[in-house]
């Protein structure tokens, strides 16, 4: 019975010829899953390839093949001369996982019981998938002048014969002559000082601050932030348990003295010393060799992010806090995203030489090492001169685009929008009174596709000042004063539409309404 | 006097015209270290620009050149009409910093003082730059034979027109096509079950372990480990501060039962279930419903590493523990470093369904996205069919290494090392005497080129087995004959240099030599 009965199963199994899927796969799969749910039993007799084989009309190989694997697995076994059977050892209480047709069932336990603290705290982030570069996004750089074609040959040059270095792992520090020629460049156009075995290379900023945090920070320790600053800083602290400390800025920087009345003792502060994220301030020499002083004595160490000190369009670009530090306290990171194009994900971190091996350690168990060839490419990029090139090119270029944008935001939103020149970055910062719901605006301006982020929300602590962050350097001048226009019809809507808090108290008065 | 001391001191700089840097620059760094270093005090005045060009024999130029970037970063002040002075606000005891010509100094602090306690350990870590592939490394795979040609063409594809997508920041999970095909690679290769928003992309399985532990494991938390093991692995979960559970191993791989007695409660166990690493056992189906089984009591995940899976010899490659799982309680990963090349740098993670966002989250904090192009190329190279192919050439190669490698292992060292073939992998291990070391025996071999790591140090808590890894696939026969019979000259230079414990006491019984 129990035979015929397998035979009744098994003879209306479904096989789809049309499915890409060989048959004697759907086969398996069938009886596989026939097995784990219980439907054929340990000991069940299976009807014989033969006339399997008919009753499902395919040839007998096809089921010979299937047996063979379920066989092979443990799901079935022969008897010499009395056929297949399902494997007696099974232990039918195990036979409970019933994997559905469809892979894992969704929700079976809550996710929440199988993640940890910092996993329940990873899957609440609101991770974006690619997002269509637009204006103003403020770290978007020119991607359409960027010379692919010298790019492209660099990398063909390497890839044509391949050096084993490049396809066996490479060392997890970075490829050498890449590290080289990124201490000569930070050397020249940052003053920072390094020998190259202090050059790790890293995927981009966002890495840096991953094994910097990692390397350097124990869960409960606390760590100084720039206060307004960069979330993504906020983003990878919280992921290595630090305890964050927002520090204030005042006209010279982050405020070393309110630092040291929060939490003299912090192990690490992170700070944008060239260019402020967001606010553009420039720490003065003074303050840098407070904030260095401070380090010294609480034997801190300081993360220098010069993430796009690059483009500075009066004067010299200022020399890195890093050249300053005569003690070992300062990791200087930056990343390629901003003058060659984001998808490359290559940058870089310099370390005191005495923490290098940590680093290296930390990086071998992360990712084991940095993909080669693009840093190969890259390090040619660098010493035949076309970086530099382009760099000067953009440069050009963004300064022309920044006063473009200062003028037609000035033209169109005078009083509504208080904008300012920079001398240096790829954004500007567009001040609203402060009485006004800058994430609001943001949201009416991004349902009309103009990115421009709320600067309150950059704030922890500090009372926000109300702005929109403006990133010109990837916008033509004709995409952007279409962006200005727009934006400016956004600020129409938005304060007619009575959702301006300046407005409503008026309204209010004149027409009774009760506050909102 | 001081402006006299100024022009003395001055004067005498040292600008060296054959070097590379400019000579402002070089002028510049002399004064700031002068400043720094407190041999020119706050308030000191410079000399004026024209005397000093006149002084150092440079153009005037150069001079003001070099006093502007002083001037803009505060270290010198002007006074109109009177000349320039070393700031006076610089507080002088903030002055220590005092930079060196050659960068940060060695040794200042203590770099344990700095590091936090992960640091410490990662600081001790035996990092290795790149090492030329030797025999018998034992996760090379065959580099001469990989179809270069078609990988740059795929490559240069991508780069001719690059999609916005590829050169703004794409999706941190990765390249959708690219998901897409590695999830119809995995159902068909491997039988996994998972729709393609399942799949991430990672740099390779070092990565997939690193964010696995961190999204699943608190600091604490106890991590079944099979017991011997990959040491990879122990890193990963060091460095996320799991507390190892090493778990012995049976003839059926981890053991479960042993397990339970150890940690009931574990939050994770990491297996290689298709082919044990390093013994190469196979977990049979019992087996793996006992794993998933006490992984659904416990509230447990199961990683499952199938890092070399694509190599069997005989029979059809066996299904994959996750296609078993109905309850979202198994993460896959696998990598392409062993199919096409390690410094590739790309992987997989395919996690359960609501695991995904937590996954996503902490790629963004970590390192954003993974680079673009390569995405792409891959995407193609697997779903054009190139990979399919790859992996049945090298399969037909691997085989016949091995049996090669086994004939000539027994030819020449019969008695004294003992190999079997194995279905599958592109490893085996030659075991030896219990008695004999054989870390001191691998380094030997080392000593002579040839890369045979021990066995025993691949054991926690289980008493070692002794013996040693001989990797196959990316030795051809020859460079193989040769180094087997370099490992026979090692084993003979070994045993007759009285370092073989097995010989030891016998010798001690007859010449009085004390015991070692």
């Amino acid at each position: 019975m129990k035979k015929r009965y397998a035979a009744a199963l098994l003879g209306t199994v479904a096989l789809d010829r049309a499915r890409e899927e060989a048959l004697y796969r759907q086969l398996y799969f069938a009886i596989r899953d026939a097995i784990l749910q219980g439907r054929l039993r340990p000991g069940t007799r299976l009807p014989s390839t033969r006339s399997l084989a008919a009753d499902l009309d395919v040839s007998r190989n096809t089921v010979v093949i299937a047996f063979d694997q379920l066989l092979a697995e443990g799901y079935v076994e022969g008897r010499t001369g009395a056929g297949t059977y399902v494997s007696a050892t099974l232990p039918e209480e195990l036979l409970s996982a019933r994997p559905g047709q469809a892979g894992p069932r969704d929700g079976a336990a809550p996710a929440q019981d199988r993640l940890s603290a910092r996993g329940r705290f990873l899957a609440g982030i609101r991770s974006h998938g690619f997002a269509q570069p637009l204006p103003f996004s403020p770290a978007l750089p020119e991607l359409a002048r960027f010379p692919f074609d010298e790019w492209a040959r660099l990398l063909a040059r390497h890839w044509r014969y391949p050096k084993q270095e490049f396809l066996v792992g490479g060392d997890a520090a970075g490829y050498a002559p890449l590290r080289a020629a990124i201490a000569a460049y930070l050397g020249a156009a940052r003053a920072v000082r390094c020998d190259p075995e202090q050059v790790l290379i890293v995927s981009g900023a966002q890495q840096a601050l991953d094994l910097a945090t990692r390397v350097l920070i124990d869960p409960g320790d606390a760590v100084w932030i720039e206060d307004p600053g960069y979330a993504g800083i906020r983003g990878a602290l919280a992921a290595s348990g630090a305890s964050l400390v927002p520090v204030p800025l005042d006209a010279e920087g982050i405020d070393v003295a309110a630092g040291r009345r929060r939490a003299p003792q912090a192990r690490l502060a992170i700070v944008t010393p060239s260019h402020q994220y967001p606010l553009g301030v420039t720490m003065p020499l003074t303050r840098r060799l407070e904030l260095l002083d401070w380090a010294r004595g609480a034997g801190a160490v300081i993360i220098e992010d010069d993430y796009d000190s690059e483009y500075r369009y009066a004067g010299r670009p200022l020399a890195a806090l890093q050249g300053l530090d005569g003690d070992g306290r300062v990791i200087y990171i930056g990343t390629f995203s901003k003058v060659m194009f984001p998808g490359l994900r290559l940058g870089y971190l310099v370390a005191p030489k005495d923490l290098v091996e940590a680093f290296r350690g930390l990086r071998q168990l992360v990712d084991s090492h940095p993909s080669s060839v693009a840093q190969a490419a890259l390090a040619d990029f660098i010493s035949e001169g076309y970086l530099a090139a382009h760099v000067r090119r953009m440069r050009a270029l963004y300064a022309k685009r920044q006063a473009a944008m200062v003028a037609e935001l000035r033209k169109r939103l005078d009083g509504r929008l208080s904008v300012s020149p920079d001398e240096s970055g790829m954004h500007l910062i567009g001040y609203l009174d402060d009485a006004v719901d800058d994430v609001a605006l943001s949201k009416a301006a991004a349902d009309r596709g103009v990115v421009v982020a709320a600067l309150s929300r950059l704030y922890i602590d500090v009372p926000p000042r109300k702005g929109l962050m403006l990133g010109y350097a990837g916008v033509a001048e004709p995409t952007m004063r279409r962006a200005v226009a727009t934006l400016a019809g956004a600020f129409d809507a938005f304060f007619a539409g009575g959702m301006d808090p300046r407005e409503a108290p008026r309204m209010a008065l004149g027409q009774g309404r009760s506050g909102a």
